[in-house]
């Protein structure tokens, strides 16, 4: 239990506003977005500098209290939540855009900046930040770095630590760290920067984020197509790329979720298909036309059911916002919602879509997958509810099988939501318990006491030991 | 000194042909492309295998031999020359290009692949595979991942680290390590790929690595510009970019780097002049002809003296050969060629010019600047001689004085060579105390015995203590 003396000094140090220790004010700050985990926190802090975030872990680390970082709690892994109690410091009141550099194309911002934000921000100047998760409209910039973060747009542009230039932050032992610069290269010292993005808040918290700008895209066609069955869109996303064709965003959405989304937005989505796929093509006029084209010929050719091109960008905009949906009009339809974010090399996506088939009827479950097909990042959703203990049992043992063989695929357990409470012992399966070992000899290098986001990634315990080296430490793949 | 009951066992491991000792053989492999930097190792291994290496490594510690990996040797910061004498392991033999998969865009290669023949043979297919050190021909594409090697592409297309998707691999006790996948987005567990890459051999051994490959670019224009004065030359710059424009390449000589490889290929560059602008854009063809259109509008308007287009593929590529002959070009003309790697963010490159006019005047000293005009990346190069004591002094200063305001603005002391032997004192400067001590505690993480590649990045002793972190352990930049 925190002490008064804590709480005082945490207000006298970070204001009163910034603390929040009655019971009904911590009850929203045990959650983030995964379903079936919560934990009430003893004190939430919000500081508003990072001289306040090294003065909260200090008291923290008086008290005994663990530190659990957190933006706005979009995170689907369970990566924010405190499951052990004690402090947890969010980062949301620390949300200036600092500067937007029109020459060099950068853009610095406090960890708690809203992405959409700052995507808004540098659009203002003229500039394009493309790394666009689900959750944009609510997530924190140091979120996503925390996170990883993937997004619609990855396909084409890439992920959130493809942008990242330089980051500032506090470790464990609260030294102040600031790594990279606004140099495009830089290859002095090993890559530690590259080793707080996707961190999950167990390494350091991260403060402050610069972020590669790009010039935004000219031009932008949509195109929706629905099938009679998955794997022919399967089919076509692999056709495209073989094509050459990189598209921006290549969206899937199976029936479940084009009836669940139908459900929500009501834009007339058709619902007897079995599946859609959003593509958008990006660039400069003559490459996009021409692209747009093709994507419209191969759709042709693996005889798509419809092909629609959108009118123009509010329709497009349409489309994309629904698409957006998907997980919250899922979310509507059962007590609890599962997600995975099973991701495997894209030459697999159509035989993906053909275990979740397999493996839905074999458990007798209700899923709805969509996802990012473009990367073969699939988010399987089973709809069910936690409290039949069956239900519960045969969701676990489909998302088991599926994993097996999404990892002798070489897929990954998490293309983008990171592995936090809920993927623990998926991890231990894909990297090996050698590659977890790799994973707890970084943690005990810079936080040897576990101060940091503590049950996240992997157990504490089991620590690396001589004979464990000995016995091999190998990370398999 | 290495044992005949050593030598015995590795030829036994490795075959003979595989195993070098005798001292006219050990005599090359002392060097890489540094100059001044020499020194003996006992026994040189060319494994064909990881089994070899973990073979060769086990030999190596039972002897009490430190172990310097390395590839063809180009690197230009000392980082393979094999300081502490031992074992030079040798990569070059393990050189199979082990698959080109077309439907996921990846190619998998043996860690001594020449770069240019992975280039090759993925452009034989169709496929762009866009990092181009300037050693390209010679250089292995372990070097390049060991090293995070940039290029002339580097611009538009990033480095070597934007494009390694997994990575095979030994570390310092010897357990076989696989990292990363053919997933394009994985972010299972910490980014330990990111971390190998740019680690310079210390971490360890990389044996297979698994690279993206993108759609190469339709079309290519190449511009080149002369200017009266190089300060214009890096307003260019600028404003090409503020432009929203691109380039695929942007590569700059100063009027001494003109000379040197006017006089060595003779294709008739003016000699007269300040410097030049080498700028290629690619892409598809219609904004490429923007592009190279609007290039162009932007070097007349900061009244450039001379503007050509490439009549064609063969007199651009001739361009771009001359400018690769830069390094070349200049180490003829003096007995020692001093190349730093002097890097700023991209608004200060103008200035950056400045400077090194400034200091070389100050220190009367002939030096010859060419670089990556578009990255901000500067290769200022001093012609001296070793011999004259004086005179090498004089260039210590010059590089002391750049590297001060280099890192006042921002910039790195390293864009792309590494750290190697050459700038272990400037990477302290970069990163403070603090930041060393976060490398060594990396370092020391991976391999406490310090048998992999010593000497290099930050000298041995002086570990991490208690203490030192205390102090504030601060990385600042």
């Amino acid at each position: 239990m925190i002490s008064s003396t804590a709480i005082a000094h945490l207000k006298e140090k970070l204001g009163d506003a910034n603390v929040l220790h009655e019971k009904e004010d911590l009850l929203t700050l045990g959650y983030d977005s995964t379903p079936g985990v919560h934990h009430l926190p003893e004190v939430v802090v919000y500081p508003t500098s990072s001289e306040q975030v090294v003065a909260a872990m200090e008291i923290a680390e008086r008290e005994g209290l663990p530190l659990t970082p957190r933006g706005s709690g979009t995170g689907l892994s369970g990566g924010s939540v405190p499951v052990k109690g004690g402090m947890v410091l969010c980062l949301t009141r620390m949300n200036r855009i600092l500067e937007i550099d029109e020459e060099n194309l950068t853009a610095t911002a406090e960890a708690g900046v809203i992405t959409l934000d700052l995507f808004n921000a540098v659009a203002a100047k003229g500039l394009f930040y493309p790394p666009d998760p689900g959750s944009q409209k609510i997530s924190t910039l140091g979120g996503n770095v925390a996170e990883n973060a993937g997004g619609l747009r990855g396909l084409k542009y890439g992920v959130t630590r493809d942008y990242v230039m330089a980051l500032k932050g506090v470790l464990a032992d609260r030294s102040l760290i600031a790594t990279g610069g606004k140099s495009v290269k830089d290859v002095a010292g090993y890559g530690f920067k590259d080793l707080l993005v996707g961190s999950e808040g167990t390494l350091g918290i991260i403060t402050e984020i610069t972020v590669k700008l790009i010039p935004p895209p000219q031009d932008k066609r949509t195109i929706l197509a629905y099938f009679d069955d998955v794997r022919t869109a399967g089919e076509a996303v692999s056709r495209i790329i073989a094509a050459k064709i990189i598209p921006s965003t290549m969206e899937i959405m199976d029936r479940a979720v084009i009836n669940c989304v139908e459900d929500y937005v009501k834009i007339g989505l058709p619902r007897q298909m079995a599946a859609l796929l959003l593509i958008e093509v990006d660039g400069h006029p003559a490459p996009v036309a021409e692209e747009a084209a093709g994507v419209r010929k191969i759709l042709e050719e693996v005889k798509a059911a419809e092909i629609h091109v959108a009118r123009d960008a509010e329709h497009a905009a349409g489309l994309a916002a629904a698409r957006r949906t998907a997980l919250s009009a899922l979310a509507r339809v059962s007590p609890t919602t599962l997600l995975e974010d099973a991701t495997v090399p894209r030459s697999r996506l159509a035989e993906t879509f053909g275990e979740i088939e397999r493996l839905r009827e074999k458990y007798q479950l209700k899923v709805g997958t969509f996802g990012h097909a473009g990367d073969g990042n699939l988010h399987p959703t089973v709809l069910c509810d936690e409290r039949d203990h069956d239900e519960m049992a045969r969701a676990h043992a489909f998302y088991n099988e599926l994993y097996e063989q999404v990892l002798a695929w070489g897929g990954t357990v998490s293309g983008e939501h990171g592995i936090g409470l809920a993927k623990k012992e998926y991890l231990a399966r894909q990297i090996g318990p050698g590659g977890v070992q790799v994973m707890k000899r970084i943690k005990q290098t810079f936080d040897p006491q576990g101060l940091l986001n503590p049950g996240k990634i992997f157990d504490e315990g089991d620590p690396c030991t001589k004979a464990h080296v000995e016995e091999g430490f190998r990370v398999s793949h």
